[in-house]
């Protein structure tokens, strides 16, 4: 068992050796999170956390790193949480802490760490929002949350930022394509990366254009701005931490933010909810009963909601 | 009220009107599906459900199609579910029925639908194995199930089918972009479209490289076939056919179908159980339970984990 306490008081102190081990017990779905979680609870909630989001090829780390620079500039000390969603079985980030944005690796204001969220349904969605309680207690003032991987599981992500930066590069495809991925619900900001490359204007156009689409906004509604970068020159990050304090600062005035928090907290609770009732219906009796469910399913003698409820009436007589 | 015994036995007869009105009451979530399943039950099992993914580019929808005329020479009842899980927002899917395979559309043996599974966690996953028990139990003997749209929900649409495909097409990047994927744990059989490109042998060889890697198969194991075609001029889909059947004959012969049946059979109960327990969450005291406990959260005086567990206690209390 890990001294939790002391632990967590490291942490608190922002040693990073500290913050590593919490979100190891994060990854390995410790028993000891409940008491880790209780006690970092007064100390969260002061972060800014960042979505980035964007297809593979984008310059998505490149940008990341370029943000981390910005932001450091700044003065503030950030945090970067890339989460791997897309690797259900694999169970491991194809890409290691050490390769990813070496130049930050000597600085003790910049906390790097990748994530692999194996598993099927709920895997990831009860998993980074933890780690980020983690980095959020321990100091860190800017968290930036990237997904490595493509999907529906971006969606989610953003979800749990404040505000969400999509990074899009010029030649990206059509219009359709970017709908179809659900991009355009999701930005708060969108970035242009690649932008000294033929046809940058171009998406930018586009995008704009999509982005005014089906909208009535009214006058003090967020328009969410598109800003150019070169992030391997590290050109326009400055433009974007100006656009996320903008954002922020919008979200701040209208109490955005404030709804945006209960809301990511109730969406963790529920999920924290359903995850323990998962488990113990998958403990009823053992897996069994629910094998023994399935085979009937299978044979044609039962259907899957006549199953459930058998299920879920199992769960109540046990308590 | 929609008459369900009566859309039951239409549907059973194969009409396709009766089966259209039946999957609109699954995207619909309609409460009478209990009633449709039940009554379904005693149908379902028949139909081998073939799970097609593949980024977007590499042809799906024309593979899809030419796949659908190859088991019509083979004097197979065919349908085809177009699932597009990655728009969570829209709440439709952006390829209608009518534009797709239209060369199909006069064929009375083939059944075409497209369905959006908007939504968040676990929306897809209790409506498209719905579908699927709708189609199987209209008698159609093939039924496959296409991915619109990429990441880690065609990871989950795998999991449903009987044999999973996965096209690629040449140039589609490096090894590593499919790895990332997920793909190489998911394909029984993989087929690499567009083959009259440049490129195509060199990614037959890459993907033969990969799918070795790591893998210690028994003598009696399943090795994935690579299988080439030009969909768009209907070469090598005979070949697919002939790939997919053997997984079939392979899978029947080791009683590895009727596992897998009974594994997606109990996930398929878990996932309707859980749906069930959160909408009951969700109805506790209304949603200003959950809100006044995010608040909490939020503030800094609970933490998540003790959260779920109140979530939790109330809704036993309710039962």
């Amino acid at each position: 068992m890990v001294d939790v306490p002391t632990l967590v008081a490291q942490a608190r102190e922002g040693r990073p050796r500290a913050v590593a081990r919490l979100i190891s017990l994060v990854e390995g779905a410790s028993p000891q999170l409940r008491e880790v979680m209780s006690a970092l609870a007064p100390r969260c909630g002061n972060a800014y956390v960042v979505g980035l989001t964007g297809s593979p090829g984008v310059g998505k780390s490149t940008s990341t790193s370029a943000l981390v620079s910005a932001y450091r500039r700044a003065g503030k000390r950030v945090a970067v949480l890339a989460v791997d969603p897309s690797s259900p079985f694999s169970g491991g980030a194809l890409l290691g802490d050490r390769v990813r944005m070496s130049e930050h690796a000597s600085d003790p204001g910049v906390y790097i760490r990748s994530m692999a969220t194996r598993g099927h349904l709920g895997g990831l969605a009860w998993a980074a929002p933890q780690a980020i309680r983690v980095l959020d207690a321990a100091g860190c003032e800017v968290i930036i949350v990237e997904t490595v991987g493509v999907g529906q599981s971006e969606v989610e992500i953003a979800a749990q930022a404040d505000t969400s930066v999509v990074l899009l590069a010029p030649g990206m495809g059509d219009g359709i394509q970017a709908a179809k991925a659900g991009i355009l619900e999701i930005g708060d900001v969108y970035v242009v990366n690649k932008a000294d490359r033929d046809g940058a204007d171009a998406t930018v156009r586009e995008l704009n254009h999509m982005l005014g689409l089906g909208e009535a906004r009214g006058p003090g509604d967020w328009r969410p701005p598109i800003v150019k970068t070169v992030a391997a020159r590290s050109e326009g990050l400055d433009e974007v931490v100006e656009a996320l304090e903008k954002h922020r600062a919008w979200m701040e005035e209208r109490g955005v933010l404030a709804e945006r928090r209960a809301r990511r907290a109730a969406h963790e609770i529920e999920t924290i909810a359903v995850t323990a009732l998962r488990e113990r219906m998958g403990g009823l009796g053992g897996p069994r009963r629910l094998d023994a469910l399935a085979e009937r399913i299978v044979s044609g003698s039962l259907d899957p909601y006549t199953a459930a409820d058998e299920l879920i009436a199992g769960l109540k007589a046990t308590e």
